[in-house]
């Protein structure tokens, strides 16, 4: 397997971005991903009970699709808690692109990211989507990561080839997400393009796995979005053997999983106001479950986060979260390691005695830049 | 019932307080609280499975002893973390303090707050006893609510009188708490005296409910402390009926609620670099539980918080906690209302639309100030 963090799109898809109005600033705003070919798509979305009005059309444009031909995708408003006016909006977002691209409006999916509780501008939108569409290329991928940023303060791009039977099998995936990242779900917004012949069977699992070791790993500031979407398509350009077992869906799961990791870490290196990237193992757990959440609670401790930007060794307000988690962990079970917190690389390791299982976790620490970003956003 | 924001010791009981050299700024660091007679004592812990060693001691104590007559605090240490040593300093600090008293060792309580996982000064406190029993006086309830403070601003206090069949019945309560505050437990350290002649199961009774109703309904980071108590001494002096049920009950009952509950709110104004005081009230629930639940959610939630200190009526932020609370309440089921979020006290409504059950929840801004007291403290 090979691996470069830049986005390179496989055979059979292009896409581009523009600066259609929704960000005042005059940032790129709209992105396009499209398929040449129907796609097998599958998604994890958000757990979040309030869904956004794009992950509520696109679940049934999935659903009734013969395969996948483009995902339009804006930052700068998340179209949630929008009500009905919020999913006709979503609805005729896709049917415009759909016009200009001659696909079915279901083979279109749409994706939102930014404000909540705001109506779309969808006259922007629709202005946009011509040169949106006449301006696809498979270059245009460096547009399209750029139109999916927030407060990203960098693109979040990867692509892996690995071989499968003797043919080069391709995968490429950008993402975005700085804010509102917890886990528990499939984190923030991430496209992933590949040009695999995979069963949807197997697609769906292999993308299971690989969300729930990344992007269900990384946590920012523990809340979860109404907007999160892992979205997967594969058009099987690659001509290889249909993946659907075996070794071959071993490698490309393993392909998937690194993809979603780099991406995920790539997420926490830019968590808004982040100075430390911060790795916590827990080890000697009952199992994965159990030690996933153990490490999450320290993740997710405000006084933890803060110690670690003071770069202050208060490794008592870890005892305290792994105490409060709720496993009944005792003070003999309880063992702490912390490397220098003077480095932006900070590896936290804490070892019960309860069983066999570890988990590892990716967070940042809790700064003012980070209070400064939310404080005044919108 | 009469209501002051000043402590009043009870007849019977008196207080000292003094610096024992814990704290380097050479503030106040060490408190007694005395009861002339035996008394009835009723506690909540904190549910936080690593529990400080003061807290293991003081439970075996209560649980022997016939009547408390003392409990002995320190601010600066909290005693946790620390160990088989770490008991035995909590024991040597009571087995000091009971023969200066000439009490019984198990009749002494002892609690601290402070500083997770480092060795108690043992030197210090008993260095500081005879000082702090010979200065005992009922005046002396001054000093000690400044000894049990950490990152508190100001003291926590309040004292109130009822009539109880014809007798006048008092309760005088102090408390410290300013971070590391999240419900669930007996949140931070609270001192409740009163001359009531009481039953134990009812005392027990009345102290549970007004706790969960208070402190286990506020939140400054969600982050809980393993050193939380609240306890509660009666030494029967006011002469009145035993308090066991029925009318007189009910009136003890609404005044310890009270009193929990103004003290509660002092603690959420008081809460580390916090320039607002939130309410968040739901209604509309399907049961309190629930209700709660949500309202907490709420209140953990950073970006809700760094929005109210920011003045930023992103309502978004509630609407994405609310669906992340994992009660699958739906767009549709959904109002907020927000007071003006220019002033101090902030006022939340959510309204659902599941049942008619309601909570209220406490809690304040996250801040700058938030971050720089505790990425330096220790």
């Amino acid at each position: 397997m090979k691996k470069v963090l830049k986005a390179i799109l496989p055979a059979g898809f292009k896409a581009n971005g523009v600066a259609c109005g929704l960000k005042k600033s005059g940032k790129y705003d709209l992105a396009l991903l499209y398929s040449e070919r129907p796609s097998l798509a599958c998604a994890k979305f958000t757990t979040n009970s309030i869904l956004a009005a794009p992950l509520i059309v696109s679940k049934k444009h999935m659903a009734s699709c013969r395969g996948v031909r483009a995902v339009l995708v804006n930052s700068g408003n998340a179209n949630c808690f929008t009500g009905n006016a919020g999913i006709r909006d979503a609805e005729a977002s896709a049917r415009y692109t759909a016009e200009k691209l001659g696909v079915s409006k279901d083979s279109v999916l749409v994706n939102s990211t930014g404000v909540i509780g705001k109506r779309l501008d969808i006259q922007s939108i629709r202005r946009g989507i011509p040169d949106l569409v006449s301006g696809l290329s498979a270059e245009g991928i460096r547009l399209a990561k750029k139109a999916i940023m927030t407060t990203d303060t960098f693109p979040k791009e990867i692509s892996v080839c690995l071989n499968i039977g003797g043919r080069q099998v391709n995968i490429c995936a950008i993402a975005k997400g700085a804010g509102m990242i917890a886990p528990d779900m499939a984190t923030m917004l991430c496209f992933i393009m590949t040009d695999a012949r995979i069963s949807g069977k197997a697609l769906d699992r292999s993308l299971g796995v690989a969300v729930d070791k990344s992007f269900n790993c990384i946590s920012v500031d523990g809340c979860m979005s109404t907007n999160d979407t892992v979205l997967a398509m594969a058009n099987a350009q690659a001509g290889n053997k249909l993946i659907s077992g075996g070794k071959d869906f071993e490698d490309f799961s393993k392909a998937l999983e690194c993809v979603c990791m780099e991406l995920a870490r790539m997420v926490v290196m830019d968590a808004e106001g982040a100075t430390k990237f911060i790795q916590i193992d827990v080890l000697g757990g009952t199992n994965y479950s159990q030690a996933k959440k153990i490490a999450l609670g320290i993740a997710n401790s405000a006084l933890f986060k803060t110690a670690v930007f003071g770069e202050n060794p208060n490794f008592g307000r870890i005892v305290a979260a792994v105490g409060a988690s709720g496993f009944g962990i005792k003070e003999r079970q309880l063992k702490i390691k912390m490397s220098s917190l003077k480095r932006r690389n900070i590896k936290i390791t804490v070892r019960l005695s309860c069983g066999k299982a570890g988990a590892t976790v990716y967070t940042s620490d809790l700064t003012p830049g980070y209070i400064k970003i939310n404080a005044q956003y919108n």
